[in-house]
C-alpha cells in the first residue's frame, strides 16, 4: 500500500506504523493523533463509538500511557483496522489533517528522565578524550549500565529553538571564564517512553520490559562541552546538559519494532543475573542520519548498544525507584565502531581538533549559532523501512552576554 | 501567645510560623492547611469568603506555588490576621483538626529535583573516604555549586517506610556482588520548594531569589554507600540514591525566616558576577538534629553552608534551565567543623570504621532494618525559635534476597 485517501505512504509512515503525537490546531485546540505519511489522524475521531476512545479524551497520551500493553495493543490493532476499513473513510477522513496545517507539541507529560551511556564505542571515545592517562572505560562500564537523571522540565519536542547556554569553563591556561558557551555539541541517542506504573520497593525484570516500554522517539542530547568538563568531577553532568535536551514529536509503538530486535553485542563478562539476557534479542536495528545544515556527518547505527531498552530499565528499577506512567530514559550517545557512525561532534572532530567539511563553505567544529541539527532514522518492517519522527533543533544565541569576566 | 483556639503552641509552631502542607482526612478527601501546634487549620475554610479562597480549592498547593510573591504575602497576611481575630474564631474552628486524625501527605508536586554539595565540610569529609589520594576537595568546589539531578518520582512524604533497595557492589576483594545493601545511611539536608516559572533561556539572578524560593522542608537523602562507591564514576549518583528522598510534611515559608539570615562563610576565591553574593546575608540559621531510634547523632547548622539557596537557584539557572512550580532542590548533607555536627553516618564513622553508641545496647555503623532516622531544626524569629517540619523514615528490608550470586 504506497496510498491511502490520497496521502503518500511511501516515506516510512505507512499503515504498519502509526507513531502516536500530540498536535494542536489553528485554534489552540490540543488532540492526540497518529501519523500516516505527512499527516495526522486525530484518535479522537478515529476511535469515535469504540470503548476505547475514552483514552483519548483528554486530547493527550497520558491516559494511554497509564495503561498497558493490552490496551496498547487492542488499540493499536482497532486504528489499523478502521484505517484499512473503506466503508469508514469517510469518517476516518474527517480526522485527517496535513501536518503542515497544525503544530507538534510535547508528546509526553515527562516525570523522570534517565540518560544512560550504553554505547561501548561512545564511552571508549569519550574517555580516552577526557581521561587520556587512565583506561579508556571505567572498571564499572561492562557490568551495570552507567546513568544519570537529566532535567525534564527542559524537555522540548522537535522544531523547538535551542539557546546558545552560558556558563563557566576553565580554559586551557587555568583561567576561568563565564560566557555562551563555546563547545556546544550535539548527542544522537535513541530515547525510551515509559507507561504504567510500578511501586517502590519493586523492580522491572528483563522478562517485564514489555509491559512498560511503551515506545520509542529519537532524542537529542544537546551537550556543552566547556561546561561539562568544568563542573562533572564528583558529581556528573548537569549545566552541560540541563539547558535542552530535543525529544521526536512522533513515539514508535513498541509493536512495530516486530522484525527490528537483534542480538545484542557478546558480553565480555560474566552478567549479574538481573542483566543476564543471554539469549534474547534485545537489541534494535535502529540506523540513525544525523545531519547539520542538510549534510549528512554520522551514521550511527543502535544495534551495536552494549546494553539493551531491557537492561537500562532493569537496572534503573532493581533499587526500588518506581516508575510513573510517562518517564523517558535515553540510550546516551550512539556510536559505531567507524567514525563516519560516531554520534557526537566530540568524538567526529577528536574534540574540535579536527574539524568537518560542510560543503565548500564551512568547516564544523562546534555548533554555531543558526546551525540545525537534524536525526532521522529507519527501522526494518516485514517489507522494508520504517522513519522514526525526526528530531530537530536549531542553535540561537543565548541571553545577553553579560558577567563574562575572567577571574583567577 | 503559648495557646490558641486551645491548642498548645510552644513547640515551635505559633502563629508566626504556618507552615504549609496536604493532608487528607478519614473520608480520603484531600486538603491544604496550615499547621498550629499539633493541629491543622483547613486552608479552604480559612480563606472562606475572601478572594483568595480560589488558590486552595483543589485541595493543594499548586495554585499557590503557581502564584508568586505578592500572593505568597497576601495568603499570609490573610491567614495570620483571620488566626488572630477573635470574632473569627468560631469559623476558624470548624476547620481546626488535630494532626492524629489526618494524614500528612506529599505536599507538592514536584517536577524537577536538584541536589547540591553545598557543605565544605561534607565535600571535604567525603573527598578524603572516597578519594584518599588526591585533594578532598576537587579544582571547581570554590567557583561553583556542584549538583545533580535526583529523582522526583521517589521523593517520599516524611513517615513514608524506606526498603532497603538492592544493587551491585565491589567488595574490597573485587568481587562484584548483587544484594541489598550494606552501608545504608542517611543525610540530612535543607531542601527548598520554588514557586513561579521561568522560560527556557532566562536565568535567574541572585537579586531574583525571593521570586522563586517559596519555602523550605527538611529533607533526608538516604544513600546506598556500596552501590554509590561502585557506580558514580564517572557520571555520578543514580541508583545509590534514586530508591527513595524523604521530605518533611510541611514547607515553612521564606517570610518565617525573616530572623534567620546570616551571613554566608568567607569566600576563598573570587567568584563570577552571577555567583558574587559580597555583602548579603544569604546563608539561613538552621539548626539541625539528626536521630536514630531517638537519639541524637548529630547536630548539624546549616549557617555554615558555603553556597547559598540564592546561589544555588542562580546557578541552577544561569545556562537557561527553566524551573516549574514545586521544583525542588536540596543543599546536600549539612555538616559543620565538629564530628558531632556531621550530617551522615558516612562521614560520623569514618565510613563505618569507628561506629556510634546508641545507648547500651547497640553500636551503630551504618542503618540496620527498623531503624528510624528523625531530623528537626529550629530557626531564630523575633521571640524565639520555630521548629521546622520533621522528616521522619524507618528503614524496612526490601525485596526478595534473590540473584545474590557472586562473580568475577
Amino acid at each position: 500500500m504506497t496510498r491511502w485517501s490520497g496521502v503518500d505512504l511511501s516515506g516510512g509512515f505507512g499503515l504498519d506504523h502509526l507513531p502516536y503525537g500530540v498536535l494542536t490546531d489553528g485554534g489552540g485546540r490540543s488532540f492526540a493523533a497518529v501519523r500516516v505519511g505527512d499527516h495526522a489522524v486525530d484518535l479522537g475521531v478515529l476511535t469515535r463509538d469504540d470503548r476505547l476512545a475514552e483514552v483519548f479524551v483528554e486530547g493527550t497520551l497520558d491516559r494511554l500511557l497509564a495503561t498497558g500493553p493490552s490496551t496498547w495493543s487492542a488499540v493499536r490493532e482497532l486504528l489499523q483496522t478502521r484505517l484499512a476499513d473503506p466503508d469508514r473513510t469517510p469518517a476516518v477522513e474527517a480526522g485527517l489533517v496535513p501536518l503542515s496545517a497544525v503544530t507538534e507539541v510535547m508528546p509526553v507529560q515527562v516525570g523522570d528522565y534517565v540518560d544512560f551511556y550504553a554505547s561501548e564505542q561512545h564511552a571508549t571515545n569519550v574517555g580516552r578524550l577526557f581521561r587520556p592517562d587512565g583506561d579508556a572505560l571505567t572498571p564499572n562500564w561492562k557490568h551495570l549500565p552507567i546513568g544519570y537523571h537529566g532535567r525534564a522540565g527542559t524537555l522540548v519536542v522537535s522544531g523547538t529553538a535551542v539557546s546558545r547556554p552560558d556558563g563557566q569553563r576553565r580554559d586551557p591556561d587555568g583561567t576561568i571564564r563565564f560566557g555562551p558557551s563555546t563547545r556546544l555539541d550535539f548527542e544522537a541517542e535513541v530515547g525510551f517512553v515509559l507507561g504504567g506504573r510500578t511501586d517502590m520497593g519493586r523492580s522491572v525484570p528483563l522478562s517485564g520490559s514489555r509491559d512498560h516500554l511503551f515506545g520509542v522517539a529519537l532524542l537529542n542530547d544537546w551537550s556543552a562541552r566547556d561546561i561539562q568538563a568544568w563542573e562533572y568531577v564528583p558529581l556528573g553532568p548537569f549545566l552541560g546538559k540541563s539547558f535542552a535536551t530535543s525529544v521526536a514529536a512522533w513515539i514508535t509503538p513498541l509493536a512495530a519494532f516486530e522484525h527490528a530486535w537483534t542480538a545484542p553485542p557478546e558480553r565480555d563478562v560474566t552478567l549479574l543475573p538481573y542483566l543476564d539476557d543471554a539469549g534474547i534479542d534485545g537489541g534494535l536495528d535502529i540506523r540513525i542520519d544525523v545531519s547539520v545544515n542538510g549534510t549528512t556527518v554520522s551514521r550511527p547505527w543502535a544495534a551495536g548498544l552494549y546494553w539493551t531498552s531491557a537492561q537500562m530499565l532493569a537496572h534503573l528499577t532493581v533499587n526500588g525507584a518506581s516508575i510513573r506512567p510517562g518517564d523517558m530514559f535515553a540510550s546516551g550517545t550512539v556510536s559505531g565502531p567507524e567514525d563516519g557512525q560516531w554520534g557526537s561532534l566530540l568524538e567526529l572532530t577528536r574534540n574540535g581538533a579536527e574539524p568537518l567539511s560542510l560543503g565548500s563553505a564551512r568547516s564544523l567544529g562546534f555548533l554555531e549559532d543558526g546551525d540545525e541539527v537534524v536525526l532521522t532514522a529507519t527501522v526494518p518492517t516485514a517489507t522494508g523501512r520504517l522513519s522514526l519522527g525526526e528530531c530537530r533543533g536549531r542553535i540561537q544565541a543565548g541571553g545577553a552576554d553579560v558577567g563574562r569576566l575572567a577571574v583567577g
